[in-house]
């Protein structure tokens, strides 16, 4: 009643996430010592007489970013932790606590509650995480989830966005794509089941892409061995919106170019086959995907030795200076500039 | 698809909130030294190499939490902010920064969100918090928020629930009820509005309890002021959901008995006011009303020449052994059980 209806709109929609972020959180003043970092990278790190702390969070809301038709609660519970501790392995940390806010409607009963919990809990028991707070509340309608992890770390060891330099190694841990064409999976077999309820789901011999979509790890072990082997990473970002869009991140970070190699990108068979069956070019899936939850980081030439063996990482391109661009050098040797609507570029260049 | 429909199911509502928070978070493991206070006081408590963090979460739900008929944006995001100042304030504590995060539908534009943020930002400049991060995102109806807080302090300045001894002081700041009495008066203006779009709210002369409804504040000035006469509270909470309610976790957390006397509890005269036109006790108000945010803490006995004189403190009752329960003592010198539906046991005893 107290609204006035005449001012102007201007609808989301037209600056979309990344450009709404940056609208409300310009010339933001800070006004603690405490605070190391506030917006703009993977996790806020805040310092308390030498101990620093990383912070982050995360929504995931019903309809928007998970369909209770094809995910279990338990699922939706684990991949809800697991990819806030993930945001802070992309600081070279390891998550220690949680707290888990939700509010649901009264189509929830508490035994879906608590096998969403079940969930929650068994991801913090695999990854030796507290859960340590929270609150819950009633909504109107829909199952809102907000998670915000915290981990600690010495002042040194922390990785931004914004550390590559000029010749630094490109580097990604496992493989790209496969929680996409999961995702594609899910829901071409919810059209199937909508249309015939008698028609069982054909997700046999899907196992690997499956589980990348609904049951997703944080690579907390690449952290570790980084660790082990003595190689500190220039810059670091967990791959949830695809790799376009956080190579992009590292560059504009650290106002620097790039050249990542397709050939040198790995992906899955099982990725591969059914990137066929769906006939979308698989490097599209590992380009603009998402929701890999990798790491992509950049280390020093000197650390070529240390890191080229390693099985689980591949060194997929070099950092550049800013003039050279973000490029992707495609199988038949074109560099193909790699852009926000990272897949929308490269299918139109491609061909 | 995958979903069973014979489990069993109980409605969330035979459990209420603090129920199912005891249910979800029973039998907890703690997996992290740096964990120092995990769920069951107003914020977690996280430790690193001695410098204590202290870890609040609050969610505020369109529909549930808010109106946004009579709650203007700019205030509904300064009070989002300040009822998680209030958190770190109850464990005797100072709130350094924040992250934000918001799900909206599209019937929301830049211009109403940007009136949100300038409302959380002007509590961020008033109580010097640095906004350090969140997250945006679409949500298919209503606006969702969720913020957490997150302070500083020294581990023997920290005040949890549970330290109250017997003959401790019981000690709230400000005075109580008129949040409540605000929003019924809100509630019943957008009632004759909607009957008549041409009436205008009659909010002349409802400055106080309005604002104390639209623009609550935390009550840092008083964890300041407690440090200044030196008085380190023995156990503290916030005033979000009534004095009863607040009294009652209190003695839960200490496993302690009080008596709080109905005459001490301080009341504003347009409160009482406004309570009389609804034809309410006040008293009733201040007990089950909630979101005033003031501070319910006990003190020492040996504190009591500090405290006694201190303007906007008052002492309403003292702690006792848990055998001789959680009392009102009323006007007229009965003792009347608070239970967690305060109001309702008291109307009964009362007349």
């Amino acid at each position: 009643m107290y609204r006035n209806k005449n001012i102007k709109r201007t609808e989301l929609s037209d600056l979309g996430e990344f450009g709404l972020i940056k609208r409300l959180t310009e010339n933001l003043e800070i006004f603690n010592s405490s605070t190391l970092k506030g917006v703009g990278d993977d996790a806020s790190v805040i310092s308390n007489n030498g101990g620093e702390f990383l912070v982050s969070t995360d929504l995931l809301i019903e309809g928007i970013h998970f369909d209770l038709a094809y995910t279990p609660l338990k699922h939706l519970g684990y991949k809800a932790a697991v990819i806030n501790f993930s945001d802070i392995a992309a600081m070279n940390a390891i998550p220690e606590q949680i707290t888990v806010s939700i509010a649901l409607s009264n189509r929830f009963s508490l035994e879906a509650v608590e096998e969403l919990y079940e969930g929650i809990k068994l991801a913090c028991n695999k990854y030796k995480v507290d859960l340590v707070g929270g609150d819950t509340s009633s909504s109107i309608s829909g199952l809102f989830i907000s998670i915000t992890v915290i981990g600690r770390a010495k002042k040194e060891d922390i990785t931004y966005r914004s550390g590559a330099n000029i010749n630094d190694l490109v580097l990604v841990s496992g493989d790209l794509g496969a929680a996409y064409f999961g995702l594609l999976l899910l829901k071409r077999e919810k059209q199937v089941y909508q249309a015939n309820p008698k028609i069982q789901p054909e997700l046999v011999g899907y196992d690997y892409i499956l589980q990348r979509q609904l049951k997703p790890e944080a690579r907390t072990d690449i952290v570790k061995l980084l660790k082990e082997i003595d190689v500190k990473p220039t810059s670091m970002i967990d791959i949830s919106d695809g790799l376009a869009s956080e190579v992009l991140h590292i560059c504009d970070a650290s106002t620097k170019g790039v050249c990542i190699y397709e050939d040198k990108i790995s992906i899955n068979p099982e990725t591969i086959k059914i990137a066929d069956e769906f006939n979308i070019d698989p490097t599209l899936g590992a380009l603009s995907g998402g929701e890999d939850y990798e790491l992509l980081f950049t280390v020093s030439q000197k650390d070529f030795e240390k890191v080229k063996d390693q099985t689980d990482i591949t060194i997929i391109g070099h950092i550049t200076d800013a003039s050279e661009g973000v490029n992707l050098i495609s199988r038949s040797g074109s560099a193909v500039p790699i852009t926000a609507q990272g897949w929308d570029a490269f299918m139109k260049n491609k061909g």
